[in-house]
């Protein structure tokens, strides 16, 4: 990444310090403070499922959700995991819920119902309508051994519920609120059924809290550094769009999860970055025009993750033709890949001749997988602690998000509740 | 829609025609115009393909992919079509293309390859890749029969190579842009192989264009205040974001096509009003906090498909309980339908209260049956023709993109083409 503001690495430290101490930071302990334990009991939870579903259904909405499915998208083209997840109580659409019950239908499956409360709306109707269809089909007490609980370690009624029926349960640490929360069982419990390694997701995070983080690094940080220049852009440069771009599909999700991230944590008081995001290059036939061409307001962060290995497998080749009818002749020989990443820096260098702004944030895996637990686990914990730092430079609180109680209160209010 | 701005009719009427009479206007004839034999030719074709595959990918990127899959996503969770459409060539990522290779494995396959030129770089490589597999599973002779080409009428590679191989060929009309050609063979085709009623969606847009775009009706046009409003927004009130809302998941890439088909005709001169989109209720939980408390320069619109039928058939009711341990008894005897209604008019109540302008556009189909063909048509429609008069209000051509050929340049320099 590269920019020219001077950048207040004291003010950076004392930062991350205030974010430790709030009582809302304990996501960023999560990387190395994970208790050993309660990751083999998710493992072994996880291995029981394994054996029993075809199908875990996850029900939670927002942060109880996204970071889930972030994950599981991006590394669902390259996983054969023994139980698929699939994601319900994110929306009251009826369409979905059938669309959840036909795919179930004559399946093994068993739920996992997140969420702190137990009272929010969606995922509490998803959980009266998946749990009666695991009795009708198991019966009473084998639908208890199928029914997974992560909420809050002491209260609510999905605690109590747990409590009082014996199901199987994992705690949303104190501390830690829903969109920092892929790191803790909420994430990591699905996650681990689907067959993603979870370890090195933590890994990830933990390369990312030392190299990132830690004061004798700071200097160096690309974290801090994308921190304080996106509120730059924004302060100065009168930049309120962020466009976040990336050239993998599959990372469709993981623009959701940052899109929920940063724009419940900086969009309060009148003011903050409007979250957007693109895949490319297909948004490049979309989006891209409005970007190379509109509105100067917007700055676009690329993820790029390293230049593909040789050695990896089975790389696809441009396919050779005998005539060059198409005229991709000059491209035969190279990788798809290597086409994608010279599109990337092209976007970049296009884009930026247009007079847009443009942050460049690589996460290189030695293995040159691109994206994998490593580099997820990396990202989340970056994003996490920019976003953080970033709604305190903007003088909001991070971790707080009182206009989604507005619609909640209103919505109540007309269903006469 | 409400709105208190003075809208002029005569300047509407006025701009329709321009739009007729322009060179590039003639998709605004395509529900009216559309020809008899060339719609049975896409039916018979269908058929045809119904028989010999489990799958049709569909190979193009941005206008000749956008339209198609808009559809296809939205009306999936009701079909149950013979066929199943895979879509490539909309990016470089090997791991898109690995998914779709171990998807067709061992199943039958025909492909749609759909580009104006052919020689865009996405969907060019990828029909490099997929006709190697054709060849592969079913010699060079049935390869050819099974290559269904929507190209150029006239000239450029793709109609060259049709000619010459004697593939099956459908039109992309001249006239008809990518992004204003979903109602044209290039999204008719593949949906109507994967047994959407095209004719339907033709009729949605028929519908609209009388009931919106007539001069005897003009006054009573949602669509031309929809247009006038939207300008009225950004060039008066500085709104610079348009967030298109819906509270229906399967909508997603609705959201992507109407992004792609105003970023592209408004984005351009360093003006024009961000496209951005949102699902709800999901993104209550995400974006929602930015919607109702981040900066006013933003303006949502918002889908409503009308308060479902009771008499449609299996509507989702909240499953009762013996205790009220969720809290959600007040709820029992809802369907999820209803709450979802009521979610929609909580949120445009909220978030105007937070000082957001809000406009919402009822498509409200006979059969209560929501999102629907017929529905999905009008709305086509309807911001095709709304987004073209906007365009024209900003002083800017609908019609072209010259943004997207800068990255192009830029890429092919970097190929060392």
């Amino acid at each position: 990444m590269k920019n020219n503001i001077d950048l207040d690495y004291n003010l950076a430290l004392e930062i991350i310090d205030d974010i430790k101490n709030d009582p809302m930071g304990a996501w960023f302990d999560l990387p190395d403070n994970f208790p050993d334990s309660e990751l083999a009991r998710i493992k072994e939870t996880a291995k029981k499922i394994n054996e029993t579903s075809d199908y875990l259904v996850c029900i939670g909405i927002g942060g109880s959700y996204l970071g889930a499915r972030a994950v599981y998208e991006a590394l669902l083209p390259l996983k054969n995991g023994k139980t698929k997840l699939l994601f319900s109580g994110n929306s009251m659409s009826e369409r979905e819920i059938k669309k959840i019950l036909k795919e179930i239908d004559g399946k093994d499956f068993s739920l996992n119902v997140i969420s702190k409360s137990g009272t929010t709306l969606e995922p509490a109707l998803a959980f009266r309508i998946f749990k009666e269809e695991l009795i009708k089909k198991y019966g009473k007490t084998e639908a208890k051994n199928r029914i997974f609980v992560t909420t809050d370690p002491e209260s609510g009624v999905l605690r109590e519920e747990a409590n009082r029926e014996g199901y199987t349960s994992f705690e949303i640490p104190l501390g830690v609120g829903g969109r920092y929360s892929v790191l803790s069982a909420v994430g990591l419990f699905p996650l681990a059924v689907a067959g993603v390694d979870v370890e090195k997701l933590l890994d990830g995070a933990r390369e990312c809290k030392l190299s990132q983080t830690s004061p004798e690094k700071i200097e160096d940080s690309t974290l801090v550094s994308y921190a304080f220049t996106r509120f730059y852009l924004y302060d100065e440069e009168n930049c309120d769009v962020e466009v976040l771009a990336s050239f993998e599909p599959s990372l469709m999700y993981f623009n959701e999860w940052w899109k929920q991230l940063f724009g419940e944590s900086e969009g309060k008081d009148k003011q903050g970055i409007f979250p957007a995001s693109v895949i490319y290059s297909t948004d490049l036939h979309s989006l891209g025009q409005y970007l190379q061409d509109g509105r100067r307001n917007i700055f676009e962060t690329f993820l790029r993750f390293g230049a593909p290995s040789p050695k990896r497998e089975n790389p696809i080749f441009v396919p050779k033709l005998n005539d060059d009818s198409d005229g991709l002749k000059y491209l035969e020989g190279k990788t798809l890949a290597e086409i994608s990443e010279t599109a990337l820096s092209a976007t970049i260098s296009a884009h930026s001749s247009g007079g847009i702004s443009t942050i460049e944030i690589s996460v290189e895996d030695e293995d040159g997988s691109g994206v994998s637990e490593k580099s997820l686990g990396f990202l989340i914990f970056f994003f996490e602690t920019a976003c953080a730092i970033s709604a305190i430079l903007h003088g909001v609180d991070p971790f707080d998000q009182p206009g989604v109680e507005k619609y909640k209160k209103e919505m109540f209010r007309l269903l006469g509740k």
